[in-house]
């Protein structure tokens, strides 16, 4: 039987959710001396909130091209990397970013609680998401983990993704060329995204080329990504996003699809969606699902 | 000849500072895309700031005591440390926090840049620190980068350094047990200082009954730091601090030197040294700096 891929992506956002429930129990593990309370429920407010978990969806798939025997290390990086992802978007909401209230339709953190416990709750998610992976209990070689700490910490540092919240920060009023558009893009959604694709490779124990290449995928969706919110920002509204809409032209930000128009942009992600097709070529059959998530990626609604 | 305290202490937070400098150049390392130049400033403003570097300090001297051929690895660890120790006083003194304009005589990252440079420059240094750690540029077999790693994330998460920030963000106001007050500031400062002392013996290859020897010579002087920043809060002037003083008191926030008084504050200071005395004697003579520091530690005036 051929699942819609939503049952796919819903299957594995419940895999993923049930491993962030467990490791945000309140028992404090080997070498922590105690969880606060008020503190957990703020860090589980951030992440335990139905998101679409596309992130750990696309460790879980791309490992999946390689026979692991169990998925237990591959549901590890997938929260790890939500975690970091989680945790970005506390802070990105707070009211010295992007000032949101409503994420996903709930109170933002920092309304569900207070700032202090906001910023707490983001600098523990990233935190933890580095025990996470580096723990005993992710059944990878210690190579592996450690390649996988040094990826991720890149991917989402002063070189990706945090880089990438400060140059959009600073892009406000001003005009960005189409290279500093792709650049920060690039940055700050497109280098999580190609981490989930390259981290699936590194848990299944895939060869450098197979790597490489994923990564590559992974940049070719990440920039699909970034040009369906571009689009949804300038199309759609707050109601169908659970988020406020418009905020891009409004707070004086260039994009590309504000700049080459609809048209343009729907042209791009079809280009996009083909080549991230062509790139899983070797990958064959058992690439079908990754080949879903390129086109779901592109023509998602909200 | 034998040097002062002092002069060592200097002398490795001058070794460090180089490390840190080389660390937080322009130049985007592999997997980084670009590193803008405003968070850069932010970052470095917030580490490159006259510290003590007690912490980098204690790991310098705990891997000293086991024959490292070189110290690179040490270094790079203890930078590391201190990135986490920088970003946490980032994050602590933004207004949602603590709310302090003055750090070591300077303004801090959100007074002299704004407060989305600040979380942006605190979460980039944190992120940087398992950068540093895991990577192959630090001369430690795999093994020891990946538990220092988990220690490090451990040390400074929800049930460590992060944790007891939200501690005593919540215990203002509020009357604490002793025994909270001591596990607030077990986890507050003490976590780290802690780590930074096994993380010594994890550079220096030690056996496990040697790590956890040097931890809890490190508990003893975390504890002695606090007891002595609390006794400082309670009698010192700001000029000599560099920062605002009496604020525990003004913020209604218990501490033990505060319920206890100055007398038996002094009298437990020596108690802890004497203690960590005890803990390096079978170290022998090259545990002498070790001493020294935890002398230092009770006595400071600053």
């Amino acid at each position: 039987m051929i699942l819609p891929f939503e049952v796919k992506l819903a299957a594995g956002a419940s895999l993923v959710e049930n491993t962030l429930r467990d490791l945000l129990d309140a028992r404090p593990l080997e070498g922590e001396l105690y969880r606060p309370e008020r503190l957990l429920k703020a860090m589980r407010h951030g992440v335990l909130n139905g998101g679409k978990r596309l992130r750990p969806f696309l460790v879980l798939e791309t490992a999946a091209l390689f026979d692991a025997s169990d998925d237990t290390a591959a549901l590890r990086v997938a929260a790890a990397l939500e975690c970091v992802h989680c945790y970005s978007l506390v802070h990105d909401d707070l009211p010295a970013m992007d000032d949101d209230d409503l994420r996903r339709g709930q109170p933002t953190v920092h309304r569900a609680f207070d700032e202090a416990a906001a910023i707490l709750a983001g600098d523990s998610l990233l935190t933890y998401a580095f025990d996470i992976v580096s723990a005993p209990e992710t059944p990878l070689p210690a190579e592996a983990r450690l390649a996988l700490v040094n990826r991720l910490a890149r991917a989402s540092g002063i070189g990706g993704m945090a880089g990438g919240q400060a140059l959009d920060l600073a892009a406000e009023g001003s005009r960005l060329s189409e290279e500093e558009i792709l650049r920060l893009q690039a940055m700050k959604t497109g280098a999580l995204i190609r981490f989930a694709c390259e981290a699936g490779g590194v848990v299944g124990g895939a060869q450098p080329a197979d790597i490489e290449r994923l990564g590559e995928f992974g940049a070719a969706i990440g920039l699909a990504f970034q040009l369906a919110d571009d689009l949804l920002d300038l199309t759609s509204s707050s109601e169908t996003m659970g988020k406020a809409t418009g905020k891009d032209a409004a707070a004086g930000k260039a994009t590309l699809a504000g700049l080459h128009g609809v048209d343009w942009t729907r042209r791009q992600l079809n280009g996009l969606v083909a080549q991230a097709e062509d790139i899983l070529e070797p990958f064959g059959e058992r690439a079908e699902t990754l080949r879903q998530a390129a086109r779901f990626v592109a023509d998602r609604q909200n």
